[in-house]
């Protein structure tokens, strides 16, 4: 069971999920890389649907079916099923927090994977038009069925790809993480939206699209390596259309949506070799104010103590060089070549 | 020359440094660990004082020193002078933003690295009570020196420990930056500070003193797992006393924080072997209301696009947990007892 805790005086949680490390020798040397993982044994392969929860949903030629207990669907697509080890789940006692005077409530929520293929060692950006379109069916059909349920007031979706960027296991997936409550970023977000005239993300749309950071372009979507940028080659995806979630993203969105992100992952295999990244949506159901985006951050440098201190990112590459290599002007052995703004 | 840069539209800032790193071949493999350092050639080290910048501030004998173009001071305790590659630096051509809707300012501020010992190899936990003390001392003085300093609003006094917690050098150092704005955490925290009728900060001591979380306690500072913890063995240190920063310390103060700060490394040490670690300064020399706070992360787990996406930390070891091994009541090798709360 685990238990969400309020900060002592600010709106902010932490998530205490004991299941998965319990004692100091599970931490110690827990990320080291062991090199490629085999096939052998993986849980997310197709054919081991037995040894993992019944599915939440399988997707098999563009229909979607149900695991039973006595039954579970072979030869699917992509397979979505509850996480092993949890960080929120559905069914929680209700326990009354042991200190008066300080905040907590049961993990009430959901935490499952997205298988994306049932053959280990598959990656997106190799995924035909119908795969990378299909997946982003799958990414839209799992955010509806969340968003709706008693009590979720966010959807998290994202991918963690290699150990730096905290994948566990290397058979391509992502996770989705139903939230009881509007994380303090998109809160944060949405109280400056609200404060605004118009949308600001339409505004970052029109200052981005002639600005020299955009790196890909089609008739949905651009990508681009943001002003505001954390970290070296920070990509932002944003829909041309102003909506607030993958629910209110057309099929032809979605289409378009799987091309520019199937580019971009290859231009960061061209770039950086097999970089570690992490993948988020930012998306909210229940304010069509907030404009729907998509995050990509390479993961290349460590945040520090500077960081954590201030919360705020020293980033050594500017967004505009990033654009210029992501683009193919520059290529990764133009060492000293000066990049014109 | 580095651009401090603003969010689209909230009050939020990143530093783009290009100094460091400009190729994306710098970036592929930068982090992989090469095993022990050796002192050949190290910057840190005594003796190495003609290869670095001049030191801004000499600690000798509980003596302050400067430099002089002509003559480096030797046989030093202490030795402070600005990184090879600042994030910010004092100074900065005023240049316009290029782009009339986005908002940039130049890089002004100061960075700079204090060597805590003369003696590569050397660690915290094995300081005297003189030289820890005195290293408390350093830290109070650095500090003043940069709060005082024109158009410099916050004072980050950090440590950065192992290559997973961001060190590049592994003789014994800690790194201050001084910032031309208040960091968005702190600005948030004292907004809601200012909202209280009393301190917060009082109060969580309060709360933690009488808590299984208080692992040590003296005369004037207290150290906890905190309630609301992102990570594994996460430590807040308070002192009893309301004071918003480094500057408002007495000497007294400062060797209780040097004794306690050794203690909970050495716990750190004694059951997670030798973890890579952050350990920053909270504090405000502005705001009176502030309640300065020193916090300690060992960097047990990635964070990965969740926390990215939600600004909330999945922490898979309760901080009670966590309390009890640090206080020795459980050993690392109690893998199976249960914890009594």
């Amino acid at each position: 069971m685990s238990e969400i805790r309020k900060h002592y005086f600010l709106s902010e949680y932490c998530i205490i999920a004991e299941e998965r490390a319990k004692k100091p020798s599970d931490f110690t040397g827990a990320d080291e890389d062991t090199g490629k993982e085999s096939s052998e044994n993986c849980l997310f392969c197709g054919g081991a649907e037995e040894n993992t929860p019944l599915a939440t949903a399988v997707y098999k030629n563009g229909k979607i079916y149900s695991d039973t207990p006595e039954k579970r669907v072979r030869n699917w697509d992509f397979r979505c099923f509850p996480n092993l080890y949890p960080a929120l789940s559905p069914a929680q006692d209700i326990q009354e927090p042991g200190e008066s005077s300080l905040q907590a409530e049961p993990g009430y929520g959901f935490h499952e994977v997205i298988i994306e293929s049932p053959l280990h060692g598959r990656r997106l950006e190799g995924f035909s038009d119908s795969e990378i379109s299909g997946l982003m069916q799958v990414y839209r059909d799992r955010t509806c069925s969340y968003t709706t349920r008693e009590k979720i007031h966010y959807v998290s979706l994202f991918k963690n790809f290699g150990k730096k960027a905290g994948a566990s296991i290397n058979h391509l997936h992502s996770q989705l993480i139903a939230l009881p409550f509007c994380p303090p970023p998109l809160a944060r977000e949405l109280k400056a939206i609200r404060n605004k005239e118009s949308c600001p993300y339409c505004a970052i749309f029109d200052i981005e699209k002639a600005s020299p950071r955009t790196i890909l372009e089609n008739s949905e979507w651009i990508a681009f390596t943001p002003y505001f940028s954390m970290g070296p080659f920070e990509v932002w995806v944003l829909p041309r259309e102003h909506v607030s979630y993958l629910g209110d993203c057309s099929d032809g969105m979605l289409f378009a949506l799987g091309e520019i992100l199937r580019e971009i992952l290859k231009s960061y295999v061209r770039i950086l070799g097999n970089p570690p990244f992490n993948y988020m949506f930012y998306q909210l159901a229940e304010a069509p104010e907030y404009h729907l985006n998509l995050r990509l951050l390479p993961r290349l440098s460590i945040n520090a103590g500077f960081e954590l201190d201030t919360g705020t990112y020293i980033n050594t590459m500017s967004p505009e060089r990033a654009a210029s290599y992501l683009k193919g002007d520059l290529r990764p052995e133009d060492k000293n070549r000066k990049i014109e703004l």
